[in-house]
């Protein structure tokens, strides 16, 4: 088979679910590439030499700029911190790699475009890696809404609920602190919510919006010491969309009790559709046939669903990294047919745009286009 | 026991249910007075003597005015229109009567600020039956809130979801009429989250706001021709708390699959609570305690529970008809004990300039003070 | 419109239940007569006047040989303990009267076939009181089974938890007395179970069965002294019915956390159904149509579902008394057209006959025939 | 780090799992091996060569005995059907090799104690895969339980459910040949069932049971006539356990909607708990603590929970394939330290012992001994 060298840049929490993916793709699909776990890399050596070896990364380094200029190298995968995607992804354009970048794409619209225009100048094949599309429940579901099964769609609904902050001993880390996270619920939960909107609904056109920050104050990691936290802890919104379609989109690290709760209702003339990401091989159909009709779940883990086919018999669930292992196994058939996957940059430019919105629109105090 | 004459304007869906709670309160609670239920008032005689037969009215009449002017009549129970709440109820002030009004409190600020006024002069005992608050699964929540058990409350999440205008042959009945209905979701659905909110969270002071009318045309009842509609098929908003909290309100009609999803998510620093009136005698209870911590299905069923000692043992559900039972036996109290229930007028007052806010908002497209 | 008398025997929890039900018909359903609140009778004779007085009986008495003996009661409703049931239905058999008697019918198989036997010598119409029958979503489960939907039987699978027992200092009340009850869980709960299992599937052939009592010795009631518990306080069986399907079925008063929990789930081979009495406005319905198949949870609340008509809109829930409001509409129904409703006495007979089979069989230690 | 050599004996569903276990655990886990997947063996050429190269097997065999008898591999791993296990496993032994065998360890009691015999007589390791006991939740549940938390236990409610066999066409698979599988649903998922009542209650002391074959011809796999069903479709039971315990165990493959429904419920004296497999990363908790009580679902994806360390954040849930990775690991700790892993071939006989006596109660009809 032919082979496509990978070169992972981060390895924290992406990194671990995305140097899964690659090493886990081939085992359970057919794929028109063996990906090659060539080199993983990270500031840390100790750290990233000790992932490098449980996932079976041929090799290690600490120079992302190295990683880019290797010529073994075809593809550039980016699981670092937000303000680091820009400069690795235009010099992976430049060195005419195929990218592939975890969300958001960047921590200001501006960088998003400038990282889009490199990919395009450059001829690049690029990806964004917004791993729930391809949960094979929101997969269906989107085809059931293309299908036209609930027919025009008046109402999305989506929150995305985590807890962790509620502590207010949780220390400042890297994703509290805007110079490297960019933003807080909304650049890492409020765009989750965004882009299966984007997905599933169409283009969402203006917001109104609010960000919070709770607890303004947290202990430095380490303990010495306290932090300002200048990121928000929640971001509410009311949208509208392109087609006439109106929606909430609401993320927030304070739900006490929510460990991931990324879900989303979405009601048409026909019928409504729900998925909950803590239930993640569920989807919620209610199909309008009369008096008999109910809100039914469908375990998606059935050899007709997408991606199923690879895993194991009904009713055998599937686990949250698999979002990536489909996902790269997409990407990976994009580069066989050459053509450019979905989502793409262009797509985390316009997620970037609608997060650009709302933080005007919380600026403001009033609704804002995207 | 001493008796308390009741008189019943508006023999509807609100009709019905007024009557059977003042029917039924006394097999079931030890209550301070004996309801009569002496007369019920509608304008459609052979109606209204139906409904008069069926709950054990002693008369009826189709002159709300003869009612109010009545000396044996101690107490007016308004279950008409909205445009109708103001006239009759600054009558029934006038006429120094009990007034139990239903929500919205009228279909405008200025109306409900003059039903309160009146009330207030005449030193009349006044409630506006929000009955939702006593849904044993409500007062729990509001006593767990009370006593501190999910600590600080950061977030405030409402909707109130049904689907019976998805159909565009639905006919345009008065409900969806801007002259006698006031709005469409908003003072039917929104009026309530609202309400739920204000009890449970405390006072909205801002709020950001979307009116949405679908299908704007719709067939006359009865089926000749067709007619605008000129209210609210939907109504969304962010809103601000005067404690910090935040918070989203939807109601729509056009929720596909929604019957009754009057549902509401609090969660605070220690813990969350979440109600749907479609399992209206469950409450939904998080507190963190750790690891094994979850959210709980509570069964309000239990005799230590609010209002459920008259009824029946643990696991044996109410109906929603006994909402409104337990609100006219705290209204029986209140007049006992010659106190204002709550809620009044005074929260129906706040409640509408909520709705205005929403209003207002809809209409300037920015944040706008309640 | 033509009266009924009713008397009723009584006045305990069933009682309540029983009154509130006759009181309640006429207002919510057109009825072919207006039942009149007669007679309650009871041996205490305090308490019998007062629940006369909540639900409005016309008159009480603590001899149910008078009440029995009136010539301007037509109708005698038994909810008095078991033991009673034979003597009151045999003389109001004798004395031509309707017989309305609460589950199970007897305590004994004889005497269960005694009131049976009275009841066709004299010409009586007899009904049982298995009131879940009538929660609309086991009608609907009927409907549904009975139309094919489900296709052919293979499991029951039926269980009713409660856990009022679990504490041991819980009194020995006489429902623990096998002099009085008859028997525990068995008569109780497992009866109620059985008759579901008759109604939706079939007659049952044979059992194999096991009773338990984990507490043999409880407190006196009133706390002198202890007594021995010499009822079960669970019930186990498989069963095998006549139509070839197969079942489980339990009866326990110690699932701690199961409050009321009558549920059933039957799989058919072209579908499923299930029900819990705790969400009694909910019924599961699952219909293999390919692999967007699920169970939905159809809200039972429609006007076109069974009783939903006389009731709220769609999503307003109603409450477990009103299995009993439904039972006794039918019953109305049945005498005015001259007919046996069902369940009758023979149906109550035929419950005994699986209570007898599974007594005998739990003795025994193998599977007896019923 | 030291190596272990593991030779996988079937590359069917379970080879396919336990490939990808070996493969998986070092990546997530600390491991006192590198597991090295040596040899996949198997009897279909193409097809074990082709699982191979997805799972990164160093070479493939087609001969078992070849494989066993290597003496560069540490570990014998049994996936191929029940009718194998024994000569395989007796081999195994002779050969000093450390041996894990899928469950059930046989088809007949008597296999299954002469594969105990001779791994005692050779002092081998050896384990049998009961991969549902390390599902996290049911971890936890086993903690829950071993800390006195829900008490006494009273009772256990196991299920089984799947649906494959209602379609009739479903061709006669080697699982419906008693020749090969040794019995149906009941070594197939009665066991699972039968292993976690040992596992959580304790052992059962005897069973009075029922086995039913529905459909009794089904068409030949391939297509070409018709064969014989001599396999139990279901299989149902109540049980005695050692302690006092009682409980009902169920298993089906004509559960029309239940896909892979591995349920239970187990009632104590002080809470209950309750686990479902397509909800394989939730636990419900009831513990006895007043009014506000309800069962609460555990997300048990907590760093604190079993096995959860190694893997995702709070509420990103892992799918059915890490049952067997965390089983590896604690069978790849075992050894390290020399230890007998549980549930080890004593477990296989003891739960054979069960299966045994259920197959002697459905042909005695009576109660009989394990």
């Amino acid at each position: 088979m032919r082979k496509l060298n990978i070169a992972l840049i981060g390895y924290g929490f992406m990194g671990r679910a995305h140097s899964n993916a690659w090493r886990q793709v081939r085992s359970f699909f057919d794929v028109p590439f063996e990906p090659v776990l060539k080199i993983i890399c990270g500031r840390d050596e100790t750290a990233v030499s000790k992932v490098a070896v449980k996932f079976g990364w041929q090799e290690y380094s600490t120079s992302w700029e190295e990683v880019v200029a290797r010529r073994d190298v075809d593809l550039i995968d980016i699981c670092s911190p937000g303000h680091t995607h820009a400069p690795i992804a235009v010099a992976a354009a430049q060195a005419k790699k195929i990218i592939f970048c975890e969300k958001p794409l960047a921590n200001t619209l501006g960088e998003a475009e400038e990282m889009l225009a490199a990919a395009r100048a450059n001829n690049c094949l690029h990806m964004i890696c917004h791993n729930y599309r391809r949960a094979p429940a929101v997969s269906l579901a989107r085809e059931l809404i293309s299908g036209g099964h609930i027919g025009d769609i008046y109402h999305y609904r989506g929150t995305y609920l985590q807890d962790w902050l509620v502590d207010p001993n949780f220390a400042a880390v890297w994703r509290l602190d805007k110079a490297k996270a960019g933003s807080g619920a909304l650049g890492d939960l409020f765009s989750h919510s965004t882009d299966l909107a984007r997905y599933l609904v169409g283009e969402i056109t203006e917001v109104s919006a609010l960000l919070k920050t709770f607890i303004t104050e947290r202990p430095m990691p380490g303990g010495q010491g306290v932090a300002k936290v200048d990121v928000d802890d929640a971001a509410l919104s009311i949208v509208k969309f392109e087609n006439g379609a109106i929606g909430t989109i609401e993320a927030t690290r304070y739900a006490t009790g929510r460990k991931n709760y990324n879900r989303f209702e979405i009601n048409g003339s026909r019928g409504s559709v729900a998925f909950n990401l803590e239930r993640m091989n569920e989807l919620e159909l209610y199909i309008n046939e009369g008096p008999e009709s109910g809100f039914k779940t469908i375990q998606v883990t059935n050899k007709a669903h997408p991606y199923i086919k690879g895993w194991w018999p009904p009713g055998h669930i599937i686990g949250y990294e698999h979002t990536f292992t489909h996902t790269v196994l997409d990407l990976l058939k994009a580069v066989d047919e050459q053509r450019l996957p979905t989502p793409n940059f262009e797509d985390g430019v316009k997620n970037q745009r609608v997060l650009d919105a709302v933080e005007r629109s919380a600026q403001s105090q009033r609704w804002e286009s995207v």
